[in-house]
């Protein structure tokens, strides 16, 4: 047995370990890739990985659970949170990263999933707020670091802090369609930096 | 012969005037809801609104310019631009009014239309933009006025300030599915209205 995996997919120990998470959470991409969530069954990410269908119900409770990990990790791997010694430096970093990722097909990709299916399966907004919730918690100690050397307010509020970096290039891609690049990060990061610094991003 | 009336929907000028308008307008709004945009054809509009199809096109040019100038008016009624003498009321009220009319169930029928079909129907997306462009040429005068007052730097962008002041209620609704509400707006009117004084939200 192996300790209980860490994420938001609640995931449970079995045998095999690390091995088949990740080839789990490969045909999941694969599969979402190729017809969408809505198509996507357990049955075929199982097919695909190699392993039985109990395999995976014992790790993910359902498919929602399976899409949220899989692409919490990819994205957590195309996004990095930035550790450059200053927060003026990790906040434009973090949010030309994420420009980076939303512009690509990639992200381009995961973004129109999760927001063109989620009128017809509900379940797509719950696992979009549970992505979101796992962004929050990884960039959490880009936070702590800038409060501990002195460049915020004690009592900023990450998950206030970051919506604040991230809400207007997630407005521009979904809402006005004006052209999302360097400079919509940089702005972005100035807004959020000089709210935190007022103190309007309190908890 | 009346004037060009004014509006995002680039309509004509023609004889019998505002009625028509006001007649087409709303029987686009109704034709809106009972099928949605993708089903919406200038003929069903025309036939509700009890005129002929000509002229529909007389004053605009195609669906989209319809409904972006059915809903532009709508979303105008349905959410007054402040004027209540200082920027801080202002910004509160109008993110106040905003989420109110987010939240309400004829904005939140607009919001799914317009982002539910639009991977499906790319004029949706190029509507939405055109849309976002109305609000933001109706709010101009709310943002003149505070600079007026020298509540605000000369050089502010209202693009940029009504931008900032939307963007983290639109996270909510559209990304976290956190829940929307009063906090939410006076939340959000503090961040923009600091980051506004902190001359981030210059032109």
């Amino acid at each position: 047995m192996e300790p209980e995996l860490d994420g938001p997919g609640r995931q449970r120990p079995v045998g095999r370990g690390p091995k088949v998470r990740a080839a789990v959470l490969a045909a999941t991409l694969a599969e979402l890739a190729d017809g969408g969530y809505a198509a996507l069954t357990v049955e075929n990410v199982a097919r695909r990985a190699g392993v039985h269908k109990t395999t995976v119900y014992r790790r993910w409770r359902d498919r929602e659970s399976l899409v949220v990990d899989a692409l919490a990790e990819q994205i957590a791997a195309d996004i990095p949170i930035p550790d450059e010694g200053d927060v003026e430096t990790d906040l434009r970093e973090l949010a030309r990263r994420f420009v980076g990722w939303a512009t690509s097909p990639g992200g381009r990709a995961v973004l129109a999933a999760m927001l063109s299916d989620a009128v017809r399966v509900p379940e797509i907004a719950d696992a979009r707020g549970r992505l979101f919730q796992d962004r929050l918690r990884r960039a959490e100690p880009l936070v702590a670091r800038a409060v501990e050397r002195g460049e915020l307010p004690a009592d900023t509020d990450p998950a206030r802090l970051i919506g604040t970096l991230v809400a207007p290039i997630y407005l521009r891609l979904l809402i006005t369609g004006e052209p999302v690049d360097e400079a919509t990060a940089d702005q972005a990061a100035r807004v959020a930096l000089a709210a935190a610094r007022a103190g309007a991003l309190r908890r």
